[in-house]
């Protein structure tokens, strides 16, 4: 609407000053004032539409062929584990997400009650998927399940924080024995990070139950637990020097205390951090702690099975911010190169979630975890253009070309047989197009081949075929073209980047 | 809120009426008139929670696993096209929106006003391609774009038509010969309902030119165009009878002039059509009608060289609902079993809309196409349940299963194996299954292998190999597990039913 205000002042303004009496001069600069007022400087053109919503962007299509096939390889490592998917709407009824993610709610995008249900669109996809099972009623599932979620945060789109962003979640729901679907989950981050060629990386896992026991082992009053493991969430960005200040002068713990803490948290390791722990008296009395490195154990000597070990290490400093986790935890992070870009995978044991839906509070036990695709894609979009690649964005294998005038009825009669063998192919939708520009067309785009048809060819019953890279070209019978083709096609490596 | 106030009134209630005095009594009735004022059988129950909103739906595995086989066949066609694919955000600034839909404005829905931007969540993937061109100033592009669309209407879930739903859009725009592009998006069309094995099928085809150069021949006045235009679309759904009496009595037309129309939209055929009206002298002194039949020969020309005229009907009768088509229109038609489920692909020439965005009105001529996938999914869905099929929800290739207790560190031994050689292969998480729970969940899901770890094969060096569906069973060597395994799954046929 103020754009339609600001739209017809400008029109006005102009039609005023054709006519230029001086009452209408002094009418016209009274309305450019106003225009001046609303203080936009695309006034009377429709430039303000020309935009996306704040924090959101389209994708190109060279980014979404590089998505399309990150996402891809993930979903082949889900599917390679027995995962089914399921979708859910984009917006849920705003009950479902209240309550579900603390002081982050006022970060909901909520829908205009134009009369009916007050609806909200989702945060993430562990809520709905949480409200899926409870509606449902179902006990047992392997799902993933890849969409984008909506959060009105501060964008911070150079970082790669967006409103409208994509969440790549994989989780198992069942009362199941003790870590065996989380082993498994713990594998699926492995498999994908390897499979997405990210560099060396390591996973950290802990518990939430053992974190709970060193909280109490160390003197922390109980009602303090879930502020002091929201500091110690900090360690993976601040030195241990700040979260203990964070720690004694913001969340009012002795300071004493505190560095008990120091001592636990610093330490890391494998099966072996686990020996060290089993000999802690004091810890020991903590029957939660004893569950935490029970369980941590049993977990360990499953990753062993599972081939992972070499990249997980037991971090006690990992805490995670959500509150809903209630068993292990992990997260995954690059330490290669890209050392700097924070986690790219996270997730662990959430219980209770479900019981939130359930009219009769009734549990499923859930394990799951979610890949930071974003940042995986930042991650492959710096390593392309630093290799100097480009990411092809179609997948045509011939392009059919003309060298002369209106030969366009040969190239259709060539593509619908082409099309008709499954061969991926198309043709310049002009009729007499330059040679050139078809032929820089294939290179823009990455097409291995051409077949240029000319007159004084299909006379002789011949078509020319053109290696796109390195420019050979052979005369081949029109008659086997798609046999030779098919052949042709076979040497080459149609990979998505050239 | 109101849902929390019920709960909380009706705890109280419940407390009350345990301790019962006088007065509570009295307390807890004007509680129970209370709750019955909110009008609300599920009161104390969170009930309320568990729906999904109005006009949505879930998607469970099994119409997931349907619905991305489907896409994945008609990505497949647009890709053998050359299309390449963009992404945009579900909603847009209001303004984009605005002006575009005529009346079905109204079902847009709004975000709420949050401080900021004025959002709407998209009503098609037409106009927000179109503010894509105009902003990116992309004056040709080949794309496909699936994804959700959004539209307030009244839900009719049982004929398929939802507030949250599919757009499988196609569309090329950039400025080309006449009929090059419009042949091909014809030509894609029939590919896609071919490899959707949908049955048979019609493309009616049709220009809007012509229309325009009919409805001038038979002296509708021009302020009628529109009207009578939208009238004739009811044609596929209507009798003439029904048609006529629209334009006579709501539209005020001229019965004699209505009944010229009725001879012509009455007509179809092929290219013998286009002879017929070229011998029409008073058609042909409408210029727009001349251009129309001069578009239709060449079209059909073109579609000849493609091969698709055995699917095509040139109908007059064809007239599409949107304004913004400016050439030629068209619409498929399933004619076998499935003739009642109205059309599944649409669409046609735009030349108009980009403009509309661009500060200069500077245009991209476009033509495009919509494949209406919603009704497609239905049609699958019925085909597949009555011929007592399931659609597989996992692709699991090898269940490895064991017959007798605390086997499962040896079945993880061999699913780590399995996973290393992109087996596709899953076990059970419970440490002691059931065999038979083990297999039934094999054949529910239509695994076709599974591995049965025992301990006195163990000892032997060997696992028996399970034909699942024949329960014929093999020993072979645990050593060659991973060789012996690819050679069996190379012999079946792992499709997506079962």
């Amino acid at each position: 609407m103020l754009h339609l205000m600001r739209t017809n002042i400008a029109l006005a303004a102009r039609r005023f000053t054709g006519v230029a009496t001086p009452q209408i001069k002094e009418e016209v600069s009274k309305l450019l004032e106003l225009k001046a007022q609303l203080g936009d400087e695309n006034v009377g053109s429709q430039k303000l539409l020309l935009k996306t919503p704040k924090g959101t962007r389209d994708y190109n299509p060279e980014q979404m062929a590089l998505r399309l096939s990150a996402m891809d390889k993930i979903v082949a490592i889900f599917r390679k584990h027995g995962a089914e998917t399921i979708d859910t709407p984009i917006f849920e009824l705003k009950e479902v997400l209240t309550g579900k993610y603390g002081e982050d709610s006022k970060l909901i995008y909520d829908l205009k009650d134009q009369g009916g249900e007050i609806l909200a669109l989702r945060y993430d996809l562990t809520v709905p998927f949480a409200r899926y099972l409870a509606m449902n009623k179902i006990t047992n599932i392997k799902r993933y399940h890849i969409a984008k979620v909506y959060r009105r945060d501060n964008p911070a789109m150079t970082k790669g924080r967006y409103r409208e962003f994509y969440q790549c979640d994989f989780d198992i729901a069942g009362q199941y024995d003790p870590m065996l679907p989380d082993s498994e989950c713990l594998r699926i981050i492995y498999e994908a990070l390897k499979s997405l060629n990210l560099g060396p990386f390591t996973i950290k896992v802990n518990h939430r139950c053992l974190l709970d026991g060193i909280f109490a082992t160390c003197g922390v009053p109980q009602e303090k637990f879930r502020s002091i493991c929201s500091a110690v969430d900090k360690l993976d960005k601040s030195p241990w020097e700040e979260v203990k200040k964070e720690m004694v002068e913001e969340k009012g713990l002795d300071e004493k205390i505190a560095d008990r803490i120091g001592t636990y948290v610093s330490k890391s390791g494998g099966r072996d951090l686990v020996e060290e722990l089993r000999k802690d008296a004091d810890l020991l009395k903590q029957p939660s702690a004893v569950e935490g490195i029970n369980s941590m154990e049993l977990l360990l000597k499953y990753c062993e099975i599972f081939k992972i070990m070499d990249n997980l290490v037991f971090d006690l400093s990992l805490a995670r911010g959500l509150d809903y986790y209630t068993g292990v935890i992990f997260e995954a992070v690059l330490t290669g190169d890209n050392i700097g870009v924070g986690s790219v995978a996270g997730g662990g044991r959430y219980d209770n979630l479900v019981g939130m839906f359930d009219p009769k509070n009734k549990n499923v036990p859930c394990v799951g975890m979610s890949l930071g695709i974003e940042r995986i894609f930042s991650v492959l979009e710096t390593s392309i253009a630093n290799r100097g690649m480009k990411t092809r964005t179609t997948e045509v294998q011939v392009f059919v070309a003309t060298a002369q005038k209106n030969l366009h009825e040969e190239r259709m009669l060539i593509l619908a047989e082409l099309w008709e063998a499954n061969i991926k192919a198309e043709q310049s939708y002009k009729k007499s197009p330059k040679l050139l520009a078809q032929l820089q067309h294939c290179e823009e785009y990455g097409i291995p081949l051409a077949i240029i048809v000319g007159e004084g060819e299909l006379k002789r019953g011949e078509v020319t075929l053109r290696n796109v890279k390195t420019r050979e070209e052979a005369s081949i019978p029109r008659a086997n073209l798609v046999e030779e083709l098919k052949k042709k096609l076979d040497t080459f490596d149609l990979s998505a980047v050239h």
